[in-house]
């Protein structure tokens, strides 16, 4: 056996108990939310085939993929001109399986070999880990969770109104109160484009603007007239970046601009129906405000996102006191599942990126002290007989739902004491010999270092 | 993108809703017990280094470890020789990182790697898949979750005591009564071999009667044989495969069959003390009985269990009123993280088996019907105007905590009707005409077909 020192791979993480029992206070908040607006968990397998996830992903993604070797002999199908074609043609000879890259393109598969047996509209949450080979830096890893929420089998936008509010009761039980909630649609985009005269353009168009936050209305602008976009409409574009007013005076100007637009028109169109649809459900996110004083809710037309499958809708969600990319965002599709063959599916969908919610959290102290877990409370021993006489009493506090834990040797009191400190368990019991003798427990709160008297029972009731 | 029909990789799953409602089931009852004992989660990478696994499972084990790939041109650090040498060297050149193939070895890696932070005794659980190259066959897969619990850094056997109430108690939770906790000790295993004249032969004679139960006392006769082990030897064994009596009369013909070995000393020592550990903890696992009338708790010698580093007590969980293998199992080991160059770590530590124990639970239809998750409620619309009815309703049925959904479109009544019968949602509102000009809603339980007529607020208070 080696004895080399270990490590992990470049990119991955452990996480310790204390980083877990946070972690699942947001995957727990998020689960629920998820629950109440009807959708259900689905969890799909570590390995796809290669098959399936390549060609889904655009050229860079296929790089990205985590491949696995054929198990055995993984050489015996490969002919000397397959090693000579290099590693890209062998990769197809050597490995059949991948790692998942997202959620997306296994729930389209999902649904895809399920549709006989699914009920649509078929509400589906996931959240499991993705990989990578991303070159790591702060904040981007090898393997991370993904946290979607999808519905496919409706085109109905109360689906988009829902997502909203899931966005919203989300961050909002999390305990934030400074986020916006932007939304697009593509549509709009789209009769953008055809209003300033390069109409079909708006592909090249959304991949500039959604690079306003990033360089700047100068730097769109040249990659605007890099990717061919005429100096004149590229003119026209830019008073759209500094709409202003509340979102029904945006709606109004948009109009205005792109009403004669088919597409324009679609997206005004819809837009208004999730504002309706969030008016009759009295969402909090049209009513609430964030510090500067500004809608929770915002219209925001140069919200591009880049994936290109998105089709209507768009949503990206930015806390605003702290220095933090999206954490959310999403958008509605008219053909996910159109890449295995089965057309016309229409859906929308949406996630949380939790290790970016985890970082805004932690930075604003948001994590409730509650969602420590672990024991309540230490036995702590002295000796062969305080230990015979916790033992039962151990039991006695566990049959009440407590969790306890007796320190398993006598050893040193402040060995014992540091311990229940490093697992920041809140109390401690000594069962000395005095304490046996009155039958009076001596249990000392590890936070205040107050310590009072009590019997068995009086402990229990305390701690319950 | 391709078109083909999509497949997931052989000896993988994907788990729908009311699958994932049921596994969560298990995992948290399994969850809450550990926290009850005061163990705490971890979690580590699906991926890890190579090296770290290679040489932990054996030749065997090496071989179902599945690979991946180096990303970008992963050719290049190779020479025609490197593929000339065939698959096995080659893997070596190509391959840098594995998927975690059980918890333990990752475990044991965690541990050397923060053995300065870690406070010990160190109690962690871990639930996470783990994946296996191996032939998939019915009930065996390639991706499949481990479910352990492990404490290192205390010899006390009080941990060994706590482990059989764990078993105890998760498999009481899940509604099982007749099973069976069979314990030995590799002490005693190695006492008997010196008692019948072949000392330092216990791994020998373990591997034969462990498979006891599949081949037969012929079967290991022939085995041991085979391996080596006198004929003597091997007739003064076979008694042992049939003690009876209760723990205690086993426990005292043991005293007179090893009490003269040191290894037996030592096994018969452990043993005893766990059992006084049980009786101050006024076990479960010792009052007990299963249906045969046997104690639930077992002393059987017979019990080896496979894998080589266990040096002290051992356990094995066998459910006796259905056909299934072992559904957790566990034992003490002396030097785990030796193999990563930190010695004299002393551990104990089990698992369950989550496939097995929710095949056990499906045959016995110990699953409980509050373990479905999903909306309470569906609300059924009929038209534009109903849907306007309905979203407030909806608002204010999610506000009182109750997971409820309007279906998204006008669809056909007898669609919603079957769209809520799909999902399990116990009951419907519908809202007609009718309906909204009286105030009155109608609520209909899908289970009994019966239909009654309320407010909203009758309505929530009746679902709450």
């Amino acid at each position: 056996m080696s004895k080399e020192k270990p490590s992990i791979p470049k990119g991955t993480r452990d996480f310790g108990p204390a980083v877990v029992v946070k972690r699942n206070y947001i995957f727990g908040v998020i689960k629920r939310t998820f629950e109440k607006f009807g959708y259900l968990p689905l969890e799909t397998p570590a390995m796809e085939q290669l098959s399936v996830l390549t060609g889904k992903y655009g050229d860079e993604g296929d790089q990205l993929i985590f491949k696995i070797l054929n198990s055995g002999d993984f050489l015996n199908k490969t002919k000397p001109e397959d090693i000579e074609q290099g590693s890209k043609h062998l990769t197809r000879k050597i490995s059949e399986k991948a790692l998942r890259y997202d959620l997306t393109v296994p729930f389209a598969r999902f649904v895809v070999m399920n549709r006989n047996e699914i009920t649509f509209p078929f509400k589906r949450y996931q959240i499991q880990p993705v990989w990578r080979a991303d070159r790591p830096q702060k904040g981007r890893y090898r393997e991370f969770y993904q946290c979607d929420a999808d519905v496919v089998g409706t085109n109905s936008l109360l689906c988009e109104a829902e997502i909203v509010q899931m966005i919203n009761g989300v961050l909002t039980d999390l305990g934030l109160t400074d986020f916006t909630i932007k939304i697009n649609h593509r549509g709009i985009l789209a009769g953008i484009a055809e209003a300033i005269g390069e109409k079909g353009r708006e592909g090249d168009i959304c991949v500039a603007i959604d690079k306003l936050d990033k360089i700047g209305q100068e730097g769109v602008r040249k990659e605007l007239l890099e990717r061919g976009i005429s100096e004149e409409a590229v003119t026209k574009l830019e008073p759209l970046y500094n709409l202003s007013g509340t979102n029904e005076q945006i709606l109004d100007q948009l109009q205005t601009i792109l009403g004669e637009t088919a597409e324009g028109k679609r997206g005004l169109k819809d837009l208004r129906e999730v504002w309706n649809y969030l008016q009759a459900l009295q969402s909090e996110a049209l009513t609430s405000k964030n510090e500067s004083g500004e809608q929770r809710l915002q219209l925001d037309v140069t919200l591009a996102r880049g994936l290109s499958y998105y089709t209507g809708c768009i949503f990206e969600v930015k806390v605003n006191n702290v220095s933090m990319g999206s954490i959310s965002g999403g958008g509605r599709y008219d053909n996910l599942t159109g890449m295995f063959g089965m057309p016309d599916v229409s859906g929308v969908g949406f996630s949380f990126g939790v290790d970016r919610i985890y970082d805004v959290l932690d930075e604003l102290q948001l994590f409730p002290t509650s969602s420590q877990e672990g024991s309540k409370v230490l036995l702590v021993q002295f000796d062969k007989e305080s230990e015979q006489y916790a033992l039962p009493l151990l039991q006695q506090l566990r049959d009440a739902g407590i969790s306890a834990e007796l320190y398993p040797e006598a050893a040193k009191l402040k060995k014992q004491m540091s311990y229940a400190d490093q697992k920041s368990i809140p109390y401690v019991v000594l069962i000395g010999s005095e304490e046996i003798a009155s039958g009076k427990l001596k249990l000392r709160n590890m936070q205040s270092g107050e310590q009072q008297d009590f019997t068995i029972e009086e402990i229990i009731s305390n701690l319950k």
